[in-house]
C-alpha cells in the first residue's frame, strides 16, 4: 500500500492531474481511512478488524483508479485554477463505491479472484477454514462477509464524498449524482445477472452496457468532477454525453476481452463470461448471425459451467466465423469516435483535451 | 400502502408525534419514493422495476416505525417549536437503512419471511421460479437480488438524509452518524454470524446487543434527532447513554422472545437463532450455569438445523430449568432502569418524557 507520508499533493494541485498522480493521491487518502477503520474495528473486536484488513487488502491489490482520475480531470478542466486536493474525497468516493460493487458483483458472479488476488469471500474462505469444515457452510458464511464489506464501502463513498471541501449547492448535487449512478449500477447488475436465465428477448445488452458500466463508471465520475467545479448545464450534458459513448465502448471491449483477453492482464478468467451464460453484447451479435448449427454448437458452451478449456475455444472460433468479433470490434470504434466528438464540442484547454483523448485510448486499447 | 394524499403533515407538525403519527409520514415519505423509483426503473427495463416493487412489497408490509419515532420524539424534544416535517425525509432514513441491514441480515441468517411475508430473497424465489429449475441455482440468484435490494437502500438512506431542509452544519453531522451508525450494525452483524460458529472464548455477546442493536436502532435515531434540531452535547450524550441501555435490554428481549415469543407477534421463526446456533447472551447465560449433562443436551440442539420441535421445546425448558431465563429477564429490567435513569437527567417537558418512559415500555415488553 501507499505511503501516504511520499506524497506531496501540493506539488500536483491546480495543475492537470496525470493518471500516476490521482492513483497516488487517492490511494493515500483510501489506506488513511481504512487504518483509521481498522484502529475503529479494533476496538470492536479483533475479529471486525479482520474485515476491514480484508478490505484494505483487496483496495491495495489493483485498480487504475480511472474513475477518481475522470473525476479529477473534469474538475480541473471547468476549474483549472482551483486546488484538486478539495476533491480528492469526491475522488476517492468513485473508487470506494467501485470497491463495492466489485465485492458484490463477484458473489453474484461467483468469483473468488480480483486483481489477481483473492476477494474478500476468497479470503474469507481461508479465514474460516480452521472453524467450518462443510464447503457449502464455510461458502455461505465467508459470502456473507463479502455482503457485509460491500454495505461498508457503499456507506464510507457517501461520506467520503460528504467530506469535500466545497461548497454545499455542488456538495449536494454531487450527491445525487452518486445516488443516481447507484440506481443505474444495481439495475445495470441486476438485468446483466438475469441474462444468464430469462429469455433471451427480454434482454438487451446495450442496456446492461450503458446501465452496468457507462452511466455509474464514466458518467457519473466526469458529471461529478464538472458539478463540484460548477461547470453549467451545457458542459455537463456534454461530458454525459461523452462518458455515455466512451463507457458503452469500455464494456463492449470487455466483453471481448473476457473471451479473447489474457487472465494476467484483465486479472479475471477469460471465460467466466460464457460459462455464467452472460448474454453481452457480442453473444447477442452471435446468434443474430449465427447458422443453426452455430447456434446450436454455442448452446452447448454458453451457460454451461462444465465447459472444457477446449469448448472455450471452440467458442472463440464461433465468435469469430460469424463475424460478430468483428461487427463489436466495429461498434467499439464507432462509439469511440461518437465520445471523440461529444469531446470535441466542449470548450476547453488543448491539455485537457489531450488527456481526455488518451482516455478514449487507454478505454478501448487495454490488449497489446 | 399508505396514500400520502390521506395524511395531513401540518396537523401533527410542531406537536409531539405520535407513534401512529410518525408511521402515516414516514410510510407516505416511502409511499412516494417507492413509486418514483418504480417509474424510473420502468425507464430502463420493466425487470428492474420488479425488483422496486419487491422492496415497496416488504417495507409496507410491517415494521412498527420505531427508528423513525425516535429521531421525531428527540427532535421535538429539543426543538418543540420546530416543524416535524423538515426532518421527515432524515426519519425515513432510519427506515431506509433498517430495511437494507434486515434484507442483509436475512440472507446471512437464511430466511425468507419477514413481517410475516416473503422478504426479497423469499419473493425473487418465486419470481425466478419459471426460469430456474434447479433449487441451488434459484437460491443463488434470488439472494443476489437481495443483496442488491440492501445496496439500493443504504444508498438511499444517505440520499433521504441530504433532502432534510436543515442547516448544512446540522446535516453533515447527521450524515457523519449515520454512517457510524452502518459501522457499528455492520460489525455486530458480522460477530453475530460469526458466533455460529466461533470458539465461544471469542464471543461477547453484550458487544454483538450494543453494536448490532443499541447503537444503531436506538443511539442513531436519537442522537440524529437532537443533532438535527442543534440540541448540545450534553443533552446528546444523555440520549446516548439512554438508547445504549435501552438498546440492548431491546436485543436481550428479542433474543428472549426468538426462543418463547410467539411467531404471530414477532413475524419470525420462533426457533430460527438456536437452530442457526446464535451465540446470544441467553445462551452464553446458559453455558455459564449448566451442569455437563444440560450442556450436552443443549449441543444436541444448539446450532442444529435439524433439530425437531421436541428438540426446541427442550431447549426452552433447559434456558429455564438452569435460571438463564431468569437472569436474562432480571438484566433486562436492570437496562430499563438504566435507561429509565438517563431518561431521568435529560431535561425535557413532561409530554416528552412520558413519550420516552413509554417507548421503554414499548420495547421491553413485545408479548402480551
Amino acid at each position: 500500500m501507499q505511503d501516504p507520508t511520499v506524497t506531496t499533493p501540493q506539488s500536483v494541485d491546480t495543475r492537470l492531474p496525470a493518471i500516476e498522480d490521482t492513483k497516488r493521491l487517492v490511494d493515500a487518502y483510501l489506506t488513511m481511512l481504512f487504518e483509521e477503520r481498522i484502529a475503529q474495528a479494533n476496538s470492536v473486536s479483533k475479529n471486525y478488524t479482520t474485515l476491514w484488513q480484508s478490505i484494505a487488502r483487496l483496495s491495495s491489490a489493483g485498480g487504475k483508479r480511472l474513475r477518481p482520475y475522470m473525476l479529477l480531470l473534469a474538475y480541473n478542466m471547468y476549474a483549472p485554477d482551483k486546488q484538486i486536493s478539495s476533491v480528492v474525497p469526491a475522488a476517492a468516493a468513485q473508487e470506494l463505491i467501485h470497491l463495492a460493487m466489485l465485492i458484490h458483483d463477484d458473489i453474484i458472479d461467483r468469483d473468488e479472484v480480483r486483481y489477481g488476488v483473492k476477494n474478500i469471500s476468497g479470503q474469507y474462505n481461508e479465514t474460516y477454514a480452521p472453524y467450518i469444515a462443510d464447503l457449502n457452510e464455510r461458502h455461505h458464511f465467508s459470502t456473507s462477509a463479502a455482503i457485509m464489506a460491500g454495505d461498508l464501502l457503499i456507506a464510507e463513498a457517501h461520506t467520503a464524498l460528504g467530506r469535500c471541501a466545497i461548497g454545499n449547492e455542488s456538495l449536494s448535487a454531487a450527491q445525487q449524482i452518486l445516488s443516481k449512478a447507484i440506481f443505474s449500477v444495481v439495475g445495470g447488475e441486476l438485468l446483466d445477472a438475469e441474462s444468464t436465465f430469462r429469455p433471451r428477448a427480454e434482454i438487451d445488452s446495450l442496456t446492461i452496457a450503458r446501465e452496468k458500466t457507462a452511466s455509474y463508471s464514466f458518467v457519473s465520475p466526469l458529471v461529478t468532477g464538472a458539478t463540484l467545479a460548477g461547470a453549467p448545464a451545457a458542459i455537463i450534458d456534454g461530458l454525459a454525453s461523452f462518458g455515455t459513448a466512451l463507457g458503452i465502448a469500455y464494456q463492449l471491449q470487455d466483453d471481448v476481452l473476457s473471451m479473447f483477453g489474457d487472465e494476467l492482464i484483465t486479472g479475471k478468467s477469460t471465460s467466466s463470461d460464457i460459462v455464467e451464460g452472460k448474454y453481452t453484447y457480442l453473444i447477442e451479435t452471435f446468434y443474430t448471425r449465427a447458422s443453426p448449427q452455430q447456434s446450436e454448437r454455442m448452446n452447448e458452451i454458453f451457460g454451461n459451467r462444465q465447459a472444457t478449456s477446449v469448448d472455450i475455444q471452440t467458442a472463440r472460433e464461433l465468435l469469430i466465423d460469424t463475424g460478430a468479433l468483428q461487427v463489436v470490434t466495429e461498434e467499439i470504434t464507432r462509439l469511440a469516435a461518437d465520445a471523440t466528438n461529444a469531446l470535441n464540442n466542449i470548450p476547453m484547454s488543448d491539455a485537457s483535451h489531450e488527456a481526455f483523448a488518451s482516455l478514449v485510448e487507454l478505454s478501448i486499447r487495454r490488449v497489446k
